[in-house]
């Protein structure tokens, strides 16, 4: 098996003026590694969810946008503003609920504004710098939370996840994986229970491969298995990404983790979310306005299975994402430290300390 | 689609001496009648799930021993009892959880004992007798849990369910599914979520499956979509089967359950038990002294899926059943009523006023 920690999910490759990223529609049978060139194929591999995980669908934006601008033949900026405002419209249709793809669209957008006055060549090499930077930032914040995140948990800890908001979607390490990964390097034996994550098997093909690849002690379960393994008494912490956070402290992640707060609650394990500042996002105040991208039924009723188990005339719902009540959250994990209840005070003071280029523009659609 | 309510799940062919079944390791797909005739086909249909749910398990256990019984060339009672003794434990063998199997062939070995002094051929005579009955009064016990469980919603109420606990898993009418057929049959409209229920996908396949061919209107969900699914206001109730209650009032039931039931619970949704008397074991104190079944790996990770979707080398667990503490039931629908907490006292009420030949012996393995 590969070792998925030698590789970084998403990257630029400057020769071939691609976005280059792990097919993650392809494991854990295979590991294939496609350069994309085309605005097409980078707003389809985010659709189809070739690359996926909210961080990581903001890297290959913020790339997919650059390759956009590197691209345009136009010379002057009113022409060149007005292709790449197209382009990032059709990369930001491509999924509704994660904020970072907006966010890092929005980082993107802003300077192209903030260089109006440049020629465009030097717009150009400002945007390949601002895309190189949000994913270097994308590391360095992983990084943080790893750190953070594992001074909750001790040795010998079963944690219990859910999807995949690991190095498969980030750039590296990831986010609620990260303290795994980095308490893994530092001798800590975790034992890692993986949520199977239905309908599209994050937790059974991504988080158990790149676990295991670490060599990291894993556990697949249905995602209807979580209570029994709480009651086991084998869970003492459960850490999961986000897609969203809103300004209240709600969290939008992948659905299924707001079942899991309340089982955790129920059972008295403490619930930690692992949320970038770049998922935090104050123009929505709070998780019910998040819009929930509902995806195809066949995800459901025959696509891994190669035909319908579910029979005809039957409806199916799929909503991709729910919502968690910050009031089931015991801490969120983010790259400037460990906050607690109350969130919103806590959301905005993080908000307010970043450098003005940082925080949320209001274009979020 | 042929509709499964004109058929009865489990019965007894007299003319080719076979138990017949709906093989339901085939449904949705292909609707195939199986009349098995030897014991080792018998248990094998238990074993591999070509027939389940508690009450249905029991019923097939009865007609097995019956089979088992005319089947003997003993003319005396000693031989021909050692010969059944060993065909009890062989069919109880097949799976451990459901205590409907081990109280059907209870009850057919106390017919045996009570008519040693009988003639061999009379006694196969009263054994047929016998399983027709735990046929018939199975039946009975899921018209009447129906009736009383209907009277718990009301039209339009939307409707969650686990697994199949419907006609599939009985001989008709189902237990958790009486309700919601009768009230169909009556002009009720409800609107029935049924969990898909990894991993065999009971939920999708069969209760989808028979709740399609009664003309209900069906919504399959993920396991991991009842928190939202109950969070968006759909659901005004949850019904549930079960295989097997404690003494206590603890519930064993297919993995999830209990998931469920801490969910009903967070969001104020009441959560129903449908539990024929024939699953009550007033000699399991309390839900934690229930064997649950483990079984076996590829069922997660690629039973349906036709090839190996979780990485090699990692770990799966795949307990069949859940246990739901007592204090998470809002109410227990029985044949003999609904019953409501404290649940140790109804119970002993419901197993003391039964006839004697129906409690429970302490036989059970």
């Amino acid at each position: 098996m590969q070792n998925i920690m030698e590789y970084e999910t998403v990257s630029l490759d400057d020769e071939r003026s691609a976005l280059v990223i792990v097919d993650q529609t392809k494991l854990p049978h295979e590991m294939v590694m496609l350069a994309l060139t085309g605005q097409k194929d980078i707003r389809n591999a985010i659709f189809t969810l070739q690359v996926r995980g909210a961080p990581a669908i903001g890297v290959a934006a913020a790339i997919g946008f650059y390759l956009a601008a590197k691209d345009l033949r136009e010379e002057t900026f009113e022409p060149f503003y007005q292709k790449l405002k197209e382009a990032k419209a059709y990369l930001a249709s491509a999924r509704p609920t994660a904020v970072n793809l907006f966010w890092a669209l929005d980082r993107m957008e802003r300077v192209v504004l903030d260089s109006a006055h440049k020629p465009v060549s030097e717009i150009k090499a400002l945007l390949r710098g601002e895309a190189v930077r949000i994913r270097e930032e994308d590391i360095q914040a992983c990084g943080a939370i790893g750190a953070y995140g594992l001074s909750l948990i001790k040795d010998g800890d079963g944690i219990l996840t859910h999807c995949n908001a690991g190095q498969l979607a980030t750039v590296k390490y990831g986010t609620a994986l990260a303290p795994i990964h980095l308490g893994h390097e530092k001798g800590y034996r975790f034992k890692v229970f993986a949520c199977e994550t239905r309908p599209l098997l994050q937790g059974a093909r991504l988080t158990a491969f790149e676990l295991r690849a670490d060599g990291i002690d894993t556990t697949v379960i249905c995602d209807n298995m979580a209570s029994r393994v709480m009651k086991n008494g084998w869970i003492q912490a459960v850490f999961t990404g986000c897609d969203r956070v809103a300004a209240n402290g709600d969290v939008c992640n992948k659905i299924g983790t707001s079942g899991l707060a309340i089982l955790a609650r129920y059972y008295g394990i403490p619930f930690y979310v692992c949320a970038p500042a770049s998922t935090i996002d104050m123009d929505t105040l709070t998780g019910e306005e998040i819009p929930v991208e509902e995806r195809p039924v066949h995800e459901v009723t025959d696509m891994w299975y190669r035909r319908r188990m579910t029979p005809e005339g039957v409806k199916v719902y799929n909503p991709a994402f729910d919502v968690t009540g910050h009031d089931l959250i015991t801490a969120m994990v983010t790259e400037y430290g460990i906050i607690r209840p109350p969130y919103a005070d806590r959301l905005k003071e993080i908000i307010a300390a970043l450098p003005g280029f940082l925080t949320r523009s209001k274009s979020v659609p």
